[in-house]
């Protein structure tokens, strides 16, 4: 049963999952090591619980309580209720949707498990934005994809501006870490997977026109510089999606959902 | 012929067209009314100059000078060399990709200008978020759009964050406001465009299997709310697409890149 407990002193020890939340240096670090993510707004807070994540606390404006109230009095957790002024001098920010909830993150499930009946997979090398990865994880629910695998350098689904961007996808979609890299992607081969290196490589097999196999992943290269050369040797197939004269290429997430899109599975 | 000029005061008058450049309510008005865009970086910069916008100044630190000296110089303006430290008493920000440009607007030209040779339209209604604005037309760039209409009230495809996330497609690709609002949407239609409205609306045509004419607008609405009635009503199709059950809709962005694909032009 969840326990109400004002809180007036922004250095209340029982706050320390929810300081400095603007440093994203350090909290992509603190997060995973503590063992926690965070969820924000009325919505992913919801999703994150339905999900069946736990919460280790929440800490809010009083006036979220009521419309999260049926979903977080089951656990037994404290809920912080603060002024916004304190939630403010907590976070480092103005926390406009109010509530926030700290997760306790779950072990990773095992590489075949979320793929023992995938059929369509998403594998993401080294993105660095997490507004990015949070895209192609909406992009991947919203389109049809069964499962996402990130590199073990790849920004953390579980981050907070990941979740909030994916619209709880992340919390939805399975997924894990794709390690070894780039070994998984033999893994993947392995398991009958066909592996699309998109790239804008003229020489790649045009998305439109391409013949679909049953179990295909395609695998996304970071911001900048796109796939390695190791995870490009360890796919499959060259993809590239045409593209008008002289552009520059789509951005990683713009790219995925046109992807998912050919995929048709949706 | 550029002029070099050394600045040192952070309330040099000649530098207003670059004074608090983070205050966007602020900067949204400013802009339109003195008929100045900011270009910022070496990429977006060149790209403005090259698609043949007039500079009005530019301010930089002196080590992106000769990266942008070459398409610079043959403008008659002045150039303002800073140090990081006035850079960002002036903006207001931490300037990391260092070059700023003051650009001066051009009259937009007329619908039926843009519309004369056009086979594939976008059309924005009131989006918000210039981060959308610029994602949609690196989109439209890459995809294969031929123009972009943005409704009266739609953010501003020329404010800064817009030029900067299109990556200069805005500087490129031909647009204009649709004015009058939604009556744009009849012109488009006795010019021959099929006008789709995209909509998550179960009732819509599936993109996937629709029979795609000569000429299509594509109308995409605001990011909460959608389109507006009135416009939903002025389009001639309603179009949806298909998406995973339970899940929320694309981001306007990955929608965007969706249909532009699905239209085939690129």
């Amino acid at each position: 049963m969840a326990t109400l407990v004002g809180v007036d002193d922004p250095r209340d020890p029982r706050l320390v999952d929810y300081t400095d939340l603007t440093d994203v240096s350090l909290r992509r670090v603190r997060e995973p090591a503590e063992g926690l993510f965070l969820a924000e707004g009325e919505k992913v807070v919801r999703r994150a619980l339905d999900s069946g994540y736990a919460p280790r606390s929440l800490l809010m404006a009083r006036k979220w309580w009521d419309g999260l109230r049926d979903v977080v009095e089951p656990h037994d957790c404290p809920v912080y209720l603060a002024d916004d002024v304190l939630l403010e001098q907590v976070t480092g920010y103005r926390v406009h949707r109010g509530a926030l909830a700290s997760m306790q993150r779950r072990p990773l499930p095992l590489l075949d498990d979320v793929l023992a009946t995938a059929r369509r997979v998403v594998v993401l090398e080294d993105l660095v934005d997490h507004t990015n990865v949070g895209a192609v994880f909406r992009n991947a629910a919203a389109l049809g994809m069964d499962a996402v695998l990130v590199s073990p350098e790849c920004a953390d689904p579980l981050y907070r501006r990941s979740v909030k961007v994916s619209m709880g996808s992340v919390l939805a979609v399975p997924w894990t870490r794709a390690d070894p890299w780039p070994g998984t992607l033999h893994r993947l081969a392995e398991l009958g997977f066909s592996t699309y290196a998109l790239s804008p490589d003229p020489a790649g097999a045009d998305l439109r026109t391409l013949e679909i196999p049953d179990r295909v992943a395609v695998v996304l290269g970071t911001e900048g510089e796109g796939l390695s050369s190791a995870a490009l040797a360890a796919c499959t197939d060259r993809v590239r999606i045409p593209m008008a004269a002289g552009v520059d290429s789509l951005n990683v997430a713009a790219a995925s959902a046109v992807t998912f899109f050919a995929l048709g599975q949706a």
